[in-house]
């Protein structure tokens, strides 16, 4: 087994009283400390996997980096642990000389003597981050049957959780529908840090006439990814939050949830959704 | 509306064609500033309410805290916003002269120049923090019924689930299954910090006996903060990790996945959950 999933034994208890143990998959879940030039600057638990499109995709959700020129190199360290073997755990980047290290001023764990902070600040001031692209003016129009059908194919692409029934996934597709990108991840967050990077090694951002479908609710931070990376759509199978709706006004982008197969709610930006005319009564 | 929830307007699309817009009620999603002797150490988004509980079990499941008479006091910052309104967005935490402040090295988002990291480390001793309490020593015996039946209970104890569904849930149930405190946030991770933090402030750490019941996965940092509350068995409804596994092994708690009503998963110190004997064919 990789480390992608691991084998473990379990003890299934039934009500009835039938009892045992079995084999099972369980979903990775190791930490990765990114850092930047050579300076440790995070650590977050991931599933192993696609490291260097989770770090490409933080950076680009730190508003760090917004095209693949900025990203000089991305390597493991060569470290071993006590045993010799090298863990694959820590991913150094080389930035671009000139690109502006991330902020380290509120959203950052760091003791810093700070005056104020946010206790002055409206809520969304205080935690909202610059974007390089603008989603308000993307025109895309999209058909409420294919934004419909988008849960189930990401579920369907969801291999890893076929095995583990423990991760999360965030898909990006086209306008047309067609799957371009799918992660899984222990965490949210980084399935769609993934998905991002993905797009910025791969020369796409923004992703204009994207759509960015996520396996569970819409957090601010989830929009705010979105928005980083120039999506105009976010969808969630879940609920979104207060802050979530306010920050997809603001940044003009369409905010989905609640997209169930027959029905979804959209909290924003509701132009960009192409519903069927009711048949005549 | 307070800022548990609030009100905006949601355009309902049905694939059938009947499409309309109207109230809808939605979570509450602010950060919080978390201040540690006036000098400001982390910001996290959260659903208001219950702020100083989770300042409090966020301090225990750092290490930093285990007794209450550590918190000498938790007060808002008294900062205004541009409208003049107080924003109850930033705590202040005191704490009893001696405390060490949290290690601000591998879990921290900060530049530091450390050399290695957890490069030369396994991962678990990378992100492991020391528990003051043992739950490897808690002989509690917990019938498998009572066990199969928090879920629902958890599920019916969510105000703000029920209005807006989308909220996460922890539940921590005496060896009795008596509910002792149930609480709501946008964030897994806070609503277990709010559980916790509740405790410590009622005198009841560690929590001998109890068992903590999530409303999510059971990832790693929710194994962590069970452990440094000293609870012995953590009861999620979907998938454990591989690593979260290995904690709880390694800690000595009972560790349940998968709790769905007429069975239930167990990873990790089985012995503590009583079964019924099969009936004879």
């Amino acid at each position: 087994m990789g480390r992608v999933t691991q084998r473990g034994r379990v003890t299934r208890f039934r009500l009835d009283g039938h009892t045992g143990t079995r084999e099972d998959v369980l979903a990775g879940e190791e930490p990765l400390e990114i850092r930047l030039n050579g300076t440790s600057f995070t650590v977050t638990m991931r599933t192993p996997g696609d490291d260097f499109d989770l770090v490409a995709g933080f950076l680009v959700s730190e508003g760090v980096i917004w095209e693949p020129g900025q990203l000089i190199s991305l390597r493991y360290c060569a470290g071993v642990d006590e045993e010799g073997k090298q863990t694959f755990n820590v991913v150094d980047v080389q930035l671009r000389p000139g690109t502006a290290l991330p902020d380290t001023g509120m959203e950052r764990h760091v003791y810093t003597s700070s005056s104020c902070g946010i206790c002055g600040t409206a809520s969304i001031e205080a935690v909202r981050k610059s974007s390089h692209f603008d989603a308000a003016g993307d025109n895309v129009r999209l058909p409420l049957q294919m934004l419909a059908e988008l849960p189930d194919r990401l579920r369907e692409g969801q291999k890893v959780f076929d095995r583990t029934g423990g991760v999360h996934a965030a898909g990006l597709f086209s306008a047309e529908g067609e799957l371009l990108c799918l992660r899984e991840d222990v965490g949210r967050h980084n399935a769609v840090d993934k998905v991002v990077g993905w797009a910025l090694r791969a020369g796409m951002l923004p992703l204009r006439g994207a759509v960015l479908q996520v396996s569970g609710r819409a957090s601010f931070e989830l929009v705010q990814k979105a928005q980083l990376a120039g999506i105009p759509v976010l969808a969630a199978v879940s609920a979104p939050s207060a802050l979530s709706v306010e920050l997809a006004k603001d940044a003009g982008m369409t905010l989905i949830g609640f997209s169930r197969g027959s029905s979804l709610n959209c909290y924003s930006a509701p132009e960009r959704i192409v519903a069927p005319v009711p048949a005549a009564l």
